[in-house]
């Protein structure tokens, strides 16, 4: 497994947080960046999460490893963009759902390509962003692996575990469905949240009693409305079954309060509490 | 001012971390507990958490500094126990909710009282989950202080000051409604996330998938059923109208997607991205 170049199409949080953990590998491996927005790729450049800057896929598709990390939308475009790549050319995309992604893959580079989902992330983004720890002990799900070539499921195995990420396998369509419930929908939360407060006339009085739960709540609601956009219109279907279930059971707690049926409100309680056994 | 014994009726999370603080400014108090689990009390005596342990409101009443960190009906019921105290006495509870309280003190000991919340917590619970750092730089709303006697103002402003923490004033009414939205309803969110997952059939694939963003969402779901099944029940009117305001949002969220206005969609999420210039 020879890898000497390796390209970042996208270098915002994604990719340059990953540049930053290969690099601690300590191999000497070329970095090669291509983002769309010029002020990214020059930041980029300048923090050395990249060694040099291209400016169209050509240039970088002789690359031994190309990761893909911008918008879904992006990446199906891109991926028909490719004419042919070399045998050995691995394409990782980090895209947030998967199904779309893997069934459009043109046929003749499909077996060059691994479709993968990071289960990781902060609230900020672009390439000052970008934190040498993100990827580290975090799930990353490998989609549809048996369409992916030998040597490409090698590589992409290889460099997710030299980083320190745990391996899940999970055909796409699968996993699309269980991150709607687990990253999609609470993220609607986190926002539908936060603007349940903004909307208050006292909202200031109302924040300055915010203590670490309601924190910890609101803090996905900082994250990128261009990439959520994004991922909703990806996840709609998913997104909506699992936002349903959501409110199935919010509305069953509010009906528990309204009634004052407080037995059955603590064992829904305890219910709730017992995620914590698993997670 | 002088403060030697201090009490402490309730020695969970709040009233244990409380006495490490305290302890931590090296006056040599001398702290007395009073706790209806025995289980607790003797924990807490283990911990070193209190000096002795005492069996009755009688043998803490001449306390100098008498913290109750007991659930609402608890201290309602207290406060309705204590005869008259000395002058110089201070009770301070830390109930989550504040209406109740602050209008059910008999009038004998109404200055002796001062009601207060620390914004503070974890998802643990009892003695052995007390910590050192739980008060510093946290937020204690004190209520209606026009009503507790000069001295006892002074006590409460004194402690909650030399622990690290920061003073806010409010009426307990408008404490209440603040609290539903910055505290309350977040927890039923958080209890109905953890629900929504664990009703699924693929809960164990599911959770296989979580990332930072759901265990910040679903870290208070772990808290104390009996604990908040209480503060629900105090608070209902606020709660269910915060309840009420997120499912607007979380529906208007919904609605937005279903029709694909993602534009719409984007300003939604741009101006609960706003709540961050403010928190």
């Amino acid at each position: 497994m020879d890898i000497q170049n390796i390209g970042f199409i996208g270098l915002g949080l994604m990719g340059g947080s990953l540049s930053i953990a290969l690099r601690e590998l300590g191999n000497s491996y070329h970095f090669i960046g291509l983002d769309h927005n010029a002020e990214h790729a020059q930041k980029a450049l300048q923090l050395g999460l990249v060694d040099e800057i291209v400016e169209d896929l050509d240039a970088i598709s002789h690359c031994d490893v190309i990761f893909l990390s911008v918008p879904v939308d992006g990446i199906i475009s891109i991926a028909q963009q490719f004419g042919s790549l070399k045998e050995t050319c691995t394409l990782i995309d980090l895209g947030s759902t998967k199904e779309k992604i893997s069934n459009s893959i043109p046929s003749e580079i499909r077996a060059n390509f691994v479709t993968a989902h990071p289960m990781t992330g902060t609230e900020k983004f672009g390439p000052s962003a970008a934190v040498s720890h993100l990827y580290k002990n975090r799930v990353v799900v490998l989609c549809d692996m048996e369409k992916s070539g030998k040597h490409q499921q090698k590589v992409a195995k290889t460099l997710f575990t030299a980083i320190g990420m745990n391996l899940v396998y999970m055909d796409a369509k699968e996993h699309d469905r269980h991150a709607a419930y687990i990253s999609h929908m609470p993220h609607a939360l986190s926002y539908a949240l936060a603007n349940s407060v903004m909307k208050q006339e006292a909202k200031e009085s109302i924040l300055a009693l915010a203590g670490g739960g309601f924190k910890d709540m609101s803090r996905i609601a900082k994250s990128s409305p261009n990439m959520w956009e994004d991922i909703f219109r990806q996840n709609k279907p998913n997104l909506l079954e699992a936002i349903n279930t959501f409110q199935y059971e919010l509305k069953k707690c509010q009906n528990m309060i309204e009634k004052e049926e407080w037995e059955a409100l603590n064992a829904w309680m305890k219910d709730a509490n017992s995620l914590h056994d698993i997670l």
